[in-house]
């Protein structure tokens, strides 16, 4: 049988079950955002691990290394935000052909050091290999205090969903990089475009909300809403409704779905490399978060049960029941925003 | 400029003084085998990251999945045991293709958990993505007592030079895979090729030169030990004269380079692989590894003034000065036992 026959999702849940007795005592193991361990007494460190391969991730016709190497750390600053931890190091695994130039590699490093000095990261080691395809591989520290690490696991029937900021944003970004006519003002272009480039990673606002201990779970959308809530969905065994309309969508991803006659939900349901948080909190939590959130946040949706599945309930009130594909990184095609 | 124009070593020159302001207060950063950080009191957490890549490290018509997993996590445990630590968690970055089988991933677990097993360390999580080249990256965690930490920059003038184990035995079997017509005995074969694909890092061995501060430098010998010894030449800013005669060569290497008309000693010298530790230290601990070392180790050289260079000393008393390009992970060539 083939991976793509069995997909990301049926490959990990092959993986872990394999590797299910190989965890030694890890608090958090395989199948969250990152591991947690017991490493120093009253916290946690945390370790996540992310690659960016060219072709699958990005291309150089349109990327900077700058931008890859910002944005290779970003995504591992995520999943750290995801968890409700403040990053601390990082290694970098380079795969690199030796007809690049070194330019690329000086580009790869500006980035990385700047969004470290954003975030007090450490850079302190790697790895180079030849590879004829270039991926950069980053490997992130963290800590968070013990009683305060959020997870996928915790969310219960009755939950209100919420996430933060704005979705569809970066697909509306990779729209415009694969388009030659945008009909959009270079200014929102520009931010479409940096927000799939340069993600910022919600750091902040992971912290904010697990020193409250407001999360029930919390996972970053890296893969897209449904595809993300369909993780805290396997790893809570729960369902979920989810309110198309109070779904929200960047305005100037709506502005260029418009324009080019695709659906803006599809892209804040789909589209994925958002970055924006996830996360289930009791509905006792909402005033505290309504009165003194400092950031964006909209409430999107409740959880239920298991067997309920996920549904989309559109305006006019109809319930959709949504396939769970989401996005597999073992398919052919490439990434696209597209509703299964 | 080209990467291969600058060759690896340039490249970590280059990163390294890129990011020299971007690695917090790591007790070690880059340019040794891994990092130490201060992250819980009374111990330095080791952090290592290394990739294999298919057709570049291996090739799968003659490595099982299963050996790739071992190797993948043993190339990590060595770079450990050169530190003198304690292997502790790891994770594991995959690339693949969809168009692998399943049973692949299987056997990478297979090997994985076997290893993980063995030294006693946890598989705690990981992330899988699409590439057309196979690629395996193991981020290994470890720790060490403070005091007991082995890095590459302490080797001083009239230090002796160590070496456990023998060397040769790795790059002999890879040129037995690449050989049709091996004139070896089945179980000589069978041991030089499972030195190369199935290596065993000298994990007690660093543990216990570590734990009695034998060593002034420590290194494993992965690119060969050359280009090893040359990181901790730059690293410590000192020559070396290795003792020709003195270098322990596997006895199966030997024979199989005989009948092969090539150098058993350029294998052992630039071969790589061998995965064994390499190590400098004052004359006077001799005696104490002479006497108690549960190990086999061989004396095979001095460290000199760093303007002294490296410097071969002949059977016949000839000294030969060695180029240092070892092993270079962006030339365009494959690998070779060939002295440059």
């Amino acid at each position: 049988m083939k991976l793509k026959e069995i997909g990301e999702f049926g490959l990990i849940r092959r993986m872990r079950s394999s590797l299910k007795d190989s965890q030694r005592n890890a608090v958090l193991g395989i199948g969250d955002d990152g591991a947690a361990l017991k490493i120093a007494p009253g916290k946690l460190t945390l370790v996540t691990l992310d690659t960016l391969v060219e072709n699958t991730h990005f291309k150089w016709d349109y990327a900077s290394p700058r931008q890859v190497g910002w944005k290779a750390l970003a995504v591992n600053i995520s999943d750290i935000a995801a968890m409700g931890g403040v990053p601390t190091y990082c290694v970098v695994g380079l795969g690199l052909s030796g007809s690049l130039e070194v330019d690329l590699v000086d580009g790869l490093c500006e980035g990385l050091k700047e969004i470290a000095a954003r975030y007090g990261i450490g850079i302190v080691g790697g790895d180079i290999v030849r590879s004829s395809e270039f991926f950069i591989t980053v490997c992130l520290l963290g800590e968070v205090a013990g009683g305060r690490i959020c997870s996928r696991s915790g969310a219960k029937v009755g939950d209100l969903i919420f996430v933060t900021g704005e979705l569809g944003a970066a697909a509306a970004g990779l729209a415009c990089l694969g388009t030659a006519e945008v009909r959009l003002e270079s200014g929102k272009r520009e931010l479409l475009v940096q927000k799939h480039l340069r993600p910022s990673p919600r750091l902040k606002e992971g912290q904010w909300i697990a020193a409250r201990r407001i999360a029930t779970a919390m996972i970053d959308i890296s893969d897209g809403l449904i595809s993300d809530f369909s993780r805290i969905r396997e790893e809570s065994r729960v369902g979920a409704v989810l309110w198309e309309e109070a779904i929200p969508v960047a305005p100037p991803a709506v502005e260029l779905a418009r324009s080019l006659g695709r659906s803006p939900q599809d892209w804040a349901l789909y589209g994925g490399e958002d970055y924006e948080l996830l996360f289930t909190a009791s509905p006792d939590k909402r005033k505290l978060l309504d009165e003194e959130a400092p950031f964006p946040f909209s409430v999107i949706g409740e959880v239920c049960q298991w067997q309920e599945g996920m549904v989309l309930k559109e305006a006019e009130g109809r319930h959709m029941r949504i396939e769970e594909q989401g996005y597999n990184h073992l398919a052919d095609a490439p990434r696209s925003g597209k509703r299964p």
